[in-house]
Formats: structure tokens, sequence, C-alpha cells
């Protein structure tokens, strides 16, 4: 920088500490809310309006003038304008060639249109550099300040210089840019704000229903039967009891379908005695909601752990306990200590503390911003030897429960068995298919497998 | 990149290696921290002091010349003296010219001077582009490597390219520069480092004071009263008994005040018809803490938790579970059992086991990492549905756990009301008006406001 | 940008969507799936092989040329092939002559080679630019989609221009780059991902070790003391009691480990008068630990707590407490409550539960997303005061616990302390040093150090 521009700097402050100007077409709700922000972070910002009568929501230090004149005073322009109505920005394509535009729309559903609203920019004005940004933001988010959700802004265009200018804005305005490539990925980012948790869909739809059925199962055995066949009234089970023995069914099951898909990979991979092939489709989606399914898991394992807990404050509980000790006294005589009781309970119990314990490590691991500070050897070793271990200790933690019962006929109402024991079912099979999977024969051939080794090479595709 | 160059390269590979030569004027605490890591970083550092006798507490590798040598072999030039004696620059005004100085000060409390210190120093030395960087960090931190805290450094100036350099400085130290625009800003980052959770001020106290009146509120109730008039020693409800009263009571009003600001925000929006004033101050400062309020409810809904699963352990309630027991052994009868108040126990039970489990997905989803990673759709879908959701569960709690004993008069110690009565007022008020607003028409009117639509357009500002 | 530029590119966008060609020399695995990814972010990508006949397992937009007309396309080739086949690229010294080469490349053991992979590249090529990136993502990671695990890919290298190339590139994949420096760097990095938790071995080595001393301590007291003098067989005591005395005695010891490195430090510090030299390596190491201690401490914690509330729901706890109500009633008579014992039970349980609190607070507040949002103020007051408190509250919890038993003969089996008494130590040793530090006279002089003051200076190194 020579002497002269520094000299102007020293005597004009106030310009030189203003930022490039950017055009906003628009003065709607986003447009006003953008702008002011960037008014805020020093740019000079120029509203392109069809009626340009300065209206008195339009922040102070703006600009208003036609679309026309705002194009010619800036490289970028900002489009807050709705899709429908891009068709006013085609006489201009002339001034607006060569031009930075932004397209910020949202739609109001899934893959509205065949193409993106970007795209579809891109194609009305040929001789202009689109660039996808700030739809994932809100006004109001931006106004107030409190920018308590996301604040990664999803930048994607073709020309590479023109994504550059938004991202420094993007960044001018304290929110994080994220590039996500070529123009193609424009439908990607515009389907973004309208998700509601994707990922979650089938995981919560498959313990809801798994819930539902486990919940009436239990409805029959506990109260139904006790009502139809011991004519007690237990109808009080419906809230409190029943819903913690469903609970660490649904963790133990769902824990369980966490490791089922890598056990089935495993065994496809040996199989087929190659890597290189594609699972199935079911599977690749299985895996993928492994976290999902997981951390639901945890939910009812946690409310497993609540309900126990605080099932001695129960008043049915405390009249049970009452009732046993009175009958004891008035008998005259105490019970000595069961010493195998003493050790199954004390057994069961500690099985579950510690099963819970490591199921809350794995689920602090899997908070993003824990993950992000460890490295791919520690997070496998994290999700995968300790998840495990999790699933050994609350498989345990059943099996000991309900040790005693299982050669028991009483146990079978209408010859069904209890849930817990259904419960059993995959976990113990996951568990032992691994166990026959880290032999050292086989796992030394699977370890082969997936360093690239291929069986019979003219499989792969 | 000519071939001559590269060659050069390979011949003076350690030359090559180095980044830019960056000047510290000051050798104290944090100068001297700076210097040393970013000689670790790869850059050329030159001490500027008073005396240029080489202290064995400088880094190694740094050299250490008066303050106008030092300044000349440098464009950066980081000013590590405090606000008091920036006036040993101004005989440099000379070779400063054009030069980046980096304002690093602090100051010992909230707006200690008029202006800024950067903005001071630009006004000492117009022809300098000043830039604020690096005053949130502490030299302890720098030195050790253990940078726990923030990694964030706020930097501000007028000069953009000045201020790119700057950030790239940050980057090559491992920590993560966010640009808070133009040299206005210099006064909020100097406020920043003496901040003592500032957000958190107002639901603190708030909270401190009820507390402190549930207090003594339950202490007259219980203790005091129970002493008068029932000759009854209940003194160590102070510890266990009255603070298991007061968390809940706190968790449930602190809860409702995180809805209710939203319920007068709606009502102030459907009176104005429009959404464009300004809301009260009161009004804004409350939605802007709504997130500390529902964090301090969720820790008192916590203490409630343990408090109430830990009772069964306490020596007063093994010993009236004994004296009950005990006397109904000695009046030689087993009472059966009261189906109602096993369901009515069970019912708040679960309602509040199940509240607590919503509650803490909410603080869950309210850590930064989390909340980074949802949409805004997402997020309010978690806040707004799901909080709701919450106090509805939370409300029938306390409704379902006294309800029997609203119409008692025993209930009525002194004529005054228990404070789980007083502790309904506020959430039920919230529900109910909650319930009005999402009515068919209102609600549809209201979304049409939030829209944009106005009543009366005049109206606005 | 002028006209005919911009013309070109409406006319073939396409093509100026691509961004620059990037060369990979090995079709291994990682190869692969960098490509793949590459590719979809726009890249060309060009493999440089030995055989050129293109496997199908390579990303289909894909060439594959020898190395040397690969190396010709691009300025960036990516080296994804292993340390001991560098040698191949030695004859093709003159084409790579200037190029940006990245080195991917991982060891199987930490400081497998007395130089870094890197470094070895750039000496065998030291007319090339050698980056080192990519090295800590899996290729499965890249290839799914699914990077749980760290986003984050350390990048050095001596040549400023050609990191931020690659840097560039980091970025476009989604990946997070973050600049370690110069290619001294890459000795570290390459480490990296071989750790396994390495600031965690020395804490989790210390609690093992500490538990099962403690572990067997317990065994012998309450379980094998019992049997031989008292005839009572205790043994289920293992599983659920002795881990219970065990877990507190290790909460409170780890948490006073935390805070003792701080003590010694001040009063090294106060005994050499200067805070200039450096503490004994021991005691580095150790203060770097302190994060990991206090979690593991409030893992014991969390475990103590479980393992408490759910003991009413043991065998042995009900049967205890049955036969205690059986035999009041069996003697006719009901004990009268013991108001001292009352508050005993009580207060150690509201300082427990307290304490605990803090604890959680404290665990909550090192999560990186959380300390990441305060300042440094504002972490020093979390962890310090905060901490103290926290220590407070669990150390009053075990006085009161155990107090009455303090001078009860009876207490000492074997003439042994019981174990919480071990506990005290440590703790009530931190606090009344703290307690003596904090005196306005040692604490005002241990301030003047801290700020840089020297009782005589010529002790500094």
């Amino acid at each position: 920088m020579n002497k002269n521009s520094s000299n102007t700097m020293a005597l004009a402050p106030n310009t030189s500490s203003k930022r490039e100007t950017v055009c906003i077409f628009g003065t709607g709700d986003f447009g006003r809310a953008l702008g002011h922000k960037m008014i805020q972070s020093g740019y000079h910002v120029v509203y392109g309006s069809r009626s340009t009568q300065i209206s008195n929501l339009i922040p102070k230090d703006a600009e208003v003038l036609s679309h026309a004149e705002a194009a010619q005073k800036a490289t970028i322009i900002i489009i807050a304008i709705q899709r429908q109505h891009y068709n006013i920005l085609t006489p201009l394509a002339e001034i607006l060639h060569g031009k930075v535009l932004v397209d910020i729309s949202n739609n109001l559903k899934l893959n509205q249109y065949p193409e993106s609203n970007a795209e579809y920019l891109a194609q009305l004005l040929p001789g202009t550099k689109v660039v996808k940004a700030f739809n994932t933001v809100s006004a109001w988010a931006l106004q107030s300040g409190t920018l308590d959700a996301s604040r990664q802004v999803f930048v994607c265009g073709d020309d590479v210089e023109a994504k550059q200018m938004v991202m420094n804005i993007v960044r001018a305005l304290g929110l994080t840019p994220l590039d996500k490539g070529s123009l193609l990925a424009a439908q990607e980012i515009e389907n973004y704000p309208l998700q509601l948790f994707p990922m979650w869909k089938f995981p919560m739809v498959l313990s809801l229903g798994l819930t539902v059925f486990f919940f009436f199962y239990c409805l029959a055995l506990d109260v139904i039967y006790a009502y139809i066949y011991e004519n007690n009234n237990f109808s009080f089970f419906i809230v409190y009891t029943i819903p913690n023995h469903v609970c660490p069914v649904m963790a133990l099951i769902l824990l369980a379908l966490v490791y089922l898909p890598g056990i089935f990979a495993a065994i496809i991979q040996l199989y087929r005695g190659t890597k290189y092939r594609r699972f199935p489709d079911w599977l690749d989606k299985w895996m993928l909601c492994r976290k999902q399914l997981g951390l639901i898991a945890l939910a009812f394992a946690s409310l497993h752990a609540v309900f126990t807990l605080g099932s001695p404050t129960r008043t049915f509980i405390r009249w049970r306990t009452g009732t046993g000790i009175v009958s004891q006294a008035l008998n005259n005589r105490t019970e000595p200590l069961n010493i195998t009781n003493a050790w199954l309970s004390d057994s069961y119990l500690a099985l579950g503390i510690l099963g819970f314990f490591l199921f809350v490590l794995l689920g602090i691991t899997s908070l993003p911003s824990v993950s992000n500070n460890v490295n791919w050897r520690e997070f496998r070793f994290v999700q995968s030897k300790l998840g495990y271990l999790t699933l050994i200790f609350c498989t345990a933690h059943t099996l000991v429960y309900g040790g005693k019962w299982f050669l028991n006929p009483a146990a079978y109402k209408w010859y069904l068995p209890d849930i817990y024991m259904l419960s059993l079912v995959v976990p113990c099979a996951v568990l032992v298919v691994k166990f026959v999977l880290i032999f050292p024969c086989i796992d030394k051939h699977l370890t082969k497998i997936r360093q690239g080794w291929e069986r019979n090479p003219k499989y792969s595709e």
C-alpha cells in the first residue's frame, strides 16, 4: 500500500471501514433482516424494489432504488424474491451479466420443483454467476442475533471466485460458511431446512411399533390374566409396572439391533469373499441409522433406570413390603437371609448399573463435540469394544434377573413367555455369532478381505 | 513458480519454511508467551523493547531490538504494552506509518475508558492499520498449550487486508479467528474477557430470590407450625424435606416463565395487529434469557429427582415406614391395598419421570454442538413442541400429586396454601392461554401477522 | 471479469463448474475413496498407476495413466502409496519438480521411522513442495459419507501457498482443515491416528491400581473379617456393597488429586519467589491430566450415586429392614425417632446430592462445545471456584457420614481404619493448605509472583 492511499484512509476513516456494496432485490421479511445485519457488519446495502418509495421498515442506512439502478451499484446481488417472480429478472439480463446472484430462496415442500431454485435462476440468466446461500438461516435469528440453532450456512455454486465472495460475506456476518460444491448441490441445500430429523424416522417408527406391541403383550399377561384367573385388580400396572417392563426390553432389543447389521455385513463379506460389492440397500440404510437406534435404546434404558430407582416410593410397593413384614410378625418368626437370592439380586443390579454406565458413556461420545475430538481409532474403540461390552453387561443383567424363571412353568401364562425372554433372542444371537466371528481363523480371513483381498477377483463389478 | 525460486527453496529448506517476520513491542508476560508460540509455528519474531539487552526469559530464537529497529523489520507489529504507555509510540509514527498494529490489550473493568484501547491507538497513530485481536486468549493457555477454554479469537479492524493477515496468524497458531467487523466492535471485544456469565445474571438473581422466599415459606409451614401447634421437632426438615419441596416448585415456575414471554408476544402482536413494532424492552430481554431460565429449571428438576429417589434411604423415612408397619402388626391386621391411592401414586411418579425425561432431552439439544447440527425447523420443533409437552407433563405431575389436598382444609395451615399450589398458578395460566391461542381462528390470524400482514399499516413506525 | 470470459462460461457451464485437476498416485483403497469423493466435489481426477489398464474399482469419471503422464496433468499430486515404495518416485524427480505432493501415509506404530514419512518424501524429492494431510481420515468414512468421527484434517507443510491449495481441497470435501505449521509437525500428525487416548493412560492406570487396592482392603475388612470372627457369610458383598464402598472413596481421592498439583505449584512458586522457573516434569504432566482425573472421579461418583439410590431394592437391604421391624413388633414396642440421627442422615445425603450436582455441572462445562463458548474468566471461575466448592461438599459428605465412628474402637477391625477414613486424608490436606494459601498476606504475595514479580531476579534461568 503506498503512502497516498493510507493518507486517504487516515483522512476518511469512516469510508475506509465500509466493506463493498451489496445489492438486495426484494424488500420482504428476509431481505430486510439480511440487509439490517449487513449494514451492522459494515456493508453498504442498496435495495432493488419495484416501488422505490422508501418504506419505513427498511433499515435506515440503506438506499432503495429501482432494480436496474440498484444492480449497477454492486457486484453481488442477493435475490430475496420468490421463485414464482424470478421472471421479473429476465429484462435485467443485460445489467446482471457477469454479476454474482445469491439465491436465498426456500420451497414449501421437499423436491417441489424438478430443478432447484438456484439452477432455475442460472438457466433464466445464463450470463450470471449463481451462488446458493443463506437459505438455512431464519430471518428471526438474523434480526434478534440469537443464533442458537445452526450458524452453518451451506454455500454452493459453479464459479469458485463468486462462491468465495459470498463465503466472505457469510463469515463477516458471524456465520460459518460450508462449501457444498457445485450448483448441483442446490437441490439438497434447498431441501435441508425442510427436513425434520430424516435419519430418525425409521428408528422412531420401529421403536414405536415395538413399544406398542410389547405394551399390549404385557397388558394381557400382567393385568388381564391376573384379573380373569386370579381376580386381582392390577389395572394401575398400566402406568408404572408395564412401562418399566417394556423399557428395558426395548433398550436391549434396540441395542442388539445396533450391532446386528455389522454381523450381517461380516457374514456377507465372508460369503462373497470380497469387500468390493455393495451391500444390499436395506443393510446400507440400517448401518446408517445405527447411531439413532443406539440413542433411542439409551433413552429407554434411562427411563428403565429411573423407573426402577423410583419404585420404592410407590404406594403399591410400600403396601407389598408392609404386608409381607406384618405377616412375618403375626406368624411370630423372622426369615433368615437367603444367600443365593442376595447374590442374584445384587448381581443383576450391579450388572445393570455397570451396563447403564457404559451405555451413558457411549451416548456421551456420540455428542458431536466429543466425537470431533477423538481420532478414528479412538472412536472405533469406544463404539465397537465398549459397545459390545455394554451389550454383554445388559444381556447378562437380563439373564441373571430372570434366570430362575426360565424353567418354571408358572412363568408361562397362556403358554406365552414373559417379554424379558423375548427380549433375549436378538442380543444372544448377536453375541453368539460375534463370538464365532472373533475365532482367530475366521477373524484373520475377514481382516484379509477388509484390507482388499479377494477370493475371486472376477466377482468384482 | 519458476525453476529458480524452487531451486533456492530446495537449497535452503529451513529458510523457506519460515513464515513472515512479526514484530512484538513489549517483553511482558503475554508478549513473551505469544512470541514463543509464534516461533513454534514457524514465524520469525523480533521484539521491540526499551532495553535491548537480551533477557533470558525471551524465547531463544527471537531478536531483541529497539522499537524503531524492530518495527522496520516487519509489516505486522503486535502491541503488547499497556494502554497507559501507548504514548511512547507517538515518536515512532513515521516508521509505523502503513504498518498493521495488533492491539491485544485488556482493561481491568468493563468500559474503563470512553473509547476502546484499539480505537485510542488508531487515533494516536492515524497512518496505521489497527487490528484488535488475541485479547481473549490467556498467556498461560498459550504457553502450556492446553487451550481447554475458548480457542476463539475475536478479530476486528477497519482494514480488510490487515485483518486477513492477522487472521492468518491466528489460524497458524491453532486458534479459530472470528471476524467481528470494523474497529467499532473493539469495545465489545475488550469487554468480552471481563464478563462473567452476563446472560445468567438476571435468571440467577430471580431464581435465588424465589428460592429464598419459598424456603422461608416452607420453613414456616412445615417446621415452625408443627413445632408450635403440634409440638413436633422437625428441624431436620431444613436439610432435606424443604429443599425437596422448593426444588420442584422452582423448576415448574421457571419452566413456565420460559414460555410466558412467548405468550405475551403473541398477545401483543394480536392486539397491535402487526409484527413490525418492537416489543417492550423488558419482553425483549426476557426472551433472550429463556435458555438460561430453562437450564436453571432443569437444574432444580434434577435436584428434585435425586432428592426424591434418595429419600427411601433417609433415617426419617425408614423410621416412619417401620413405625407404621409395627403399629399394623401390633393391631393384628393387614390393610388391603387402596387401588385409588396406587393409581394416584403410580400416575404422578410416571408423569414426573416422563416430564423429567423430556426436560433432559431439551437440555441436551441446547448443548451448542447439538443445536449446531439441527436445522432451524428441527430446533423449533424440539424447543417449542417438546417444551410444551414437558410443561404439560410437569404440571400434570404436580396436579395429580396434590389433587386430593386442594379441597382439604387441613392443607391450609395459617390459611396459607402449600407451595405446590402456588407453583401451579403460572404454568396453568400459560397452558390455558396457549390453548386459546391455538384455536384455529386465532392461530390463523396470528400466522398471517407473523408472515407480514398488518391490520393497520399506518401503525408501523 | 470481462465479458468474453463470462460468455465462455455461459456457453460451457459444465466445464466451468469443474475445479482444477488433481492427480492421485496409487489405486489402493484410500486412493480410490479419496478420488471418488473428489470427483463428487467437482474435481477432475487422474490416477497415476504402474498398470494403466482401467480397473473396474476405480471411479468411472477418473482417468488412469502412467505415473509420468498423470503427474504432468496436475499441480497437486496425492501420494497414496506406502512409504516403502516411495523410491519408485525418484525417477520422476524431473517431472515432479515444483509440484505439490500431498503425503497421506500412516505408519503401523508410533515413531516407526526416525523421520516422518512426509519429511522422508521431501528429502527424496527436494524440488517438490510436500504437504502432509488426510492421514487422519479413514477410507471407509470418506466412502460412506458418515463422518461421525473427526472431520478435522491436520495439514502441515513448508510452502504456505501449497498448503493453502491443499486446505482448499480439504474444505471442498466438506472437511475442516487445521493448519499445524511447518513440515516438522508431520511426525506428530502421523502419530495422531495411532494414539489411543494418550492423555488418559496415566489417570486410568492410577485409578485402576487404587481401585484394586481398595477392593481387596474392603474384601478383607467387610467379608473375610466377618466370616472369621462373626461367622457371617457376606460373600455377596463383593458385587454390590464393596463396589459402593470403593466408588465414593475413589471419587473423593481423585477429585482431591485434581487440586493437589495446583497446591504444589503455589508452594513451589512461593518458595522460589518466581514464576519463571519451570515446574518439575512430574508436576507439569500431572497438571496436564487434571481434566482426565476429574472425569474419572465423576464416573466413580456417578456409579456411587446409582449404587446408593438402587440399594433399597436389594434383597439384602429389604431383608435387613424387614428383620428389624419384625423384631420391634415382636418386642411389642415402637422406637421413637432419634432426631440426631435424622439430622445426620439428612445432612450427609443432602451434602452428597449437592456435591454430586456441582460435580456434574463441572463435567458438563468440560464438554468441548461448552468450554468453547465461555471466556477464560468464566472457565476459570467454574473450574476453580466451583471445583473447590464441589470438593468441600464431597469432603463434608464423607465427614458427616462417618463422623460418629471416628472415635469408636469397633470401627477399627484388625486395627485398620475403614477406607472412608483413608479417603479423607488427601482432600482434607488439600483443603487445609488451600485455606492457608488464601490468607490475605500469602495470597497477595502469590498474586504478585504470578504477575511477574521476582524475589531474586538472578534466580531466573
